[in-house]
């Protein structure tokens, strides 16, 4: 009988992370200086990045190498299982065969220790004390304090506040690694402040988020920012997704026809799908498919702008779909795709339509997680959940396909937003026209 | 660089389960039925268990098939990696080798899936409808969620009522699978009313809940009643994770000098340690030891008698260390291990002195969880914090020795009790012996 589990041995972890910059058949925009308005400056990111990652932000190598002590660490958990979703392809009567890149398996129950790690490392090279950091649904920050503890760097989080009350259990095990979490909006920075002062009840978003944590890393000489997705460095760390994925596809025999990912950020969808770029540049025979909530649809229905990164204007301006770095999307428990931009890479490759995307829904996000859950015994992340989602569609579809998608994290820790939606007090969000009209007012004449 | 991981393939799962009862140099005391007085008939438990289990309670083979229904449930997680603890070792700085038998990579997070999903599939190949049973921390009863959900079999869960509160999200993931969680003592049976008389506020022990359950079983010809731990069946099929341990430390090339496990009923010691038990006979040349919490001392404090398995005196009696089943634990966070007896299996093989026992103090296990945790990355149970407390004591002597522990379950929905200890709430419970001196004058006079 064929094997569930395609598994490889520790020597098979990649030894180089793999930068899909290096092969885009066109021309990327660069952040831009909000202050000159001209392409930024390397210069320009010191006082919160360490030159180990700036320099790979701009990079055009293909391959970089992943620091012995960076991929010592990734042997704690990968490398990651693809399994077959025997169990949901006999529940759905499909022909398709599923797939999915369990990256759950991580300590912290995401992908999102693939960069934390590779982060904490190159900033404790450079003699930096502390990280600061935002976190939505405390996927990030866990990862972070995590990967602090690791390297002996301080951490300090601020968690986006609808997340802080719906996820109180993030916050302990970001405690147990020894960093500080704070509920965001806070009086701690004049981002938070100024937030505040407006709208004293806000919720808070990854935008404000970040406002609070580059702020304050700016201001700190020994403390730097670290963030989880939407830079390119972060989601060249992520590609020892993808690229196990290949050798693990060769494994089984198969070709992917579909590859699918939930988008945010765009960290576990271009860790996952930037190593098969190049083969859907050479051969247009399978899809792409990025997935994001409709209530928070920066890809379906923003506009491909430059945008500040943040809600407080700190950051450059990125090159990327948005919906406005004012818009704070509704308080969906997927936490962590709450951001109003996406990726700069993720985004130029969908405005040249080498990648697709889809929304979906709240409520039917987590009946595709609570059949999956059902079939193969793993609760998904409700971030996951829309990968999941669109993956059960297409098999749906019955045909002979082979379909893979990015298991981005488990959802032991989100299981208060299950008992939400078992006890039907989930909604479904419809895309929220006045909202963002409102908010992509706000975008930069560039 | 020598693998952190000792992974085996699935054709390496066990095609069959190990029975000790077959090896043991000694005979074993029989169940007695309570009402008699004489050894329990065979036919005296089939109003709440199937003849398939029935028989494996009382085998004497050697060897027992996996069924091939069950082997392909084993599939989803197993086998489970054997993971060498290098950055424990070397926070501890110690000569001794760490490795630890990873159970909390199944999708509930624990070891009981492993008996879950045998019990599950014996009840409904004989045409069982549901299955009712009594849950602590609620480890057991998530595990016999998640396998009533594969074989599509109702399923009722009596909480524990102290744990029912501490531990919100195990019923989250009940309810995901779709089970019926029930604090107990419950209104619901005899056996939960009459303890509710006499002490409205009872916090509840698993011996309440296992009568509640076993009541509710024997009333209804339709539901079986399923244990997580105790009786030999439960012990048989949690051997999958010693057998396959065996196969790694030889991967490893290692000869175990101390064999660790946290106990309660017994079930994941018993798993665990089971298939040395003829090394240990034939050379004596390693330690096997079980431990357990200073509140609930069954093995090092207790009597070897007959008593009864639960609080209300429904089951047959069991020769097995106890502290009398009147004995209610204080709510210690480890709630799996708050059972007032053991394993007759693992009380037969301490009395005759095989294996060892020590107990440990709660604010001690999770000073040593933390300690885990922040070496290795993984949250433990607090269940299993047990035999990392001993397995850290042990390689603290700093001998070149092969210490291995069973971690049988992760903290991701112990979190809360995390909270209370780095808050500093949590206490250590000194051996209550006025409690158990009381509970030890309930001991049937056998």
């Amino acid at each position: 009988m064929r094997d569930y589990k395609f598994g490889l041995s520790e020597k098979e972890i990649p030894y180089q992370w793999y930068n899909v910059a290096a092969d885009l058949p066109f021309k990327l925009f660069p952040p831009i200086n909000p202050g000159t308005g001209k392409p930024l400056e390397k210069d320009a990111l010191r006082p919160i990045f360490p030159i180990g990652l700036i320099d790979q932000e701009v990079s055009s190598e293909h391959w970089i190498d992943i620091p012995v002590q960076v991929r010592d660490i990734y042997r704690l958990w990968r490398p990651t299982p693809l399994r077959r979703a025997r169990n949901l392809e006999k529940l759905l009567k499909t022909k398709s065969r599923i797939y999915y890149k369990d990256e759950s398996v991580s300590p912290t129950g995401s992908h999102k220790t693939n960069t934390a790690v590779a982060q904490a490392y190159y900033n404790k090279k450079e003699g930096i004390k502390q990280l600061v950091t935002e976190t939505g649904a405390g996927q990030w920050g866990s990862a972070l304090s995590f990967a602090c503890n690791i390297f002996s760097l301080g951490c300090r989080v601020y968690m986006v506040k609808v997340s802080y009350h719906q996820k109180p259990f993030r916050k302990s095990l970001m405690h147990i690694w020894g960093a500080e979490v704070i509920p965001s909006p806070s009086e701690l920075t004049q981002s938070g402040r100024n937030v505040l002062k407006e709208d004293p009840h806000c919720q808070g978003s990854l935008g404000i988020a970040i406002s609070e944590a580059v702020e304050e890393a700016a201001k700190n000489k020994k403390a730097n920012y670290a963030l989880g997705s939407v830079l390119n460095h972060v989601l060249l760390h992520q590609t020892v997704i993808g690229l196990e994925t290949k050798k693990q596809l060769k494994l089984a025999g198969e070709k992917p026809d579909y590859l699918v990912a939930c988008v945010g950020g765009g960290s576990n969808f271009g860790g996952f799908a930037f190593p098969f770029i190049k083969d859907k540049l050479k051969n247009n025979n399978f899809k792409m498919i990025a997935v994001e909530p409709t209530s928070c649809p920066s890809l379906t229905k923003g506009l491909y702008r430059y945008d500040f990164g943040d809600e407080a204007c700190l950051t450059p301006l990125l090159k990327m779909f948005t919906l406005g770095h004012k818009f704070v999307p509704p308080g969906i428990h997927a936490g962590g795709l709450r951001y109003h931009g996406c990726s700069p890479l993720v985004s130029a490759l969908h405005k040249h339509k080498i990648i697709e995307a889809l929304s979906c829904q709240q409520v039917e996000i987590f009946k595709a997680a609570i059949t999956f859950a059902r079939a193969e015994g793993i609760v998904p992340a409700p971030e996951t959940a829309h990968a999941i989602k669109v993956a059960i569609d297409i098999a749906k579809q019955n045909k002979e396909k082979c379909i893979v998608f990015n298991f981005s994290g488990h959802g032991f820790l989100d299981l208060a937003s299950y008992d939400k939606f078992l006890a039907g007090e989930l909604k479904n969000y419809s895309y929220p026209s006045n909202e963002i009209k409102k908010a992509l007012k706000y975008l930069p004449m560039i």
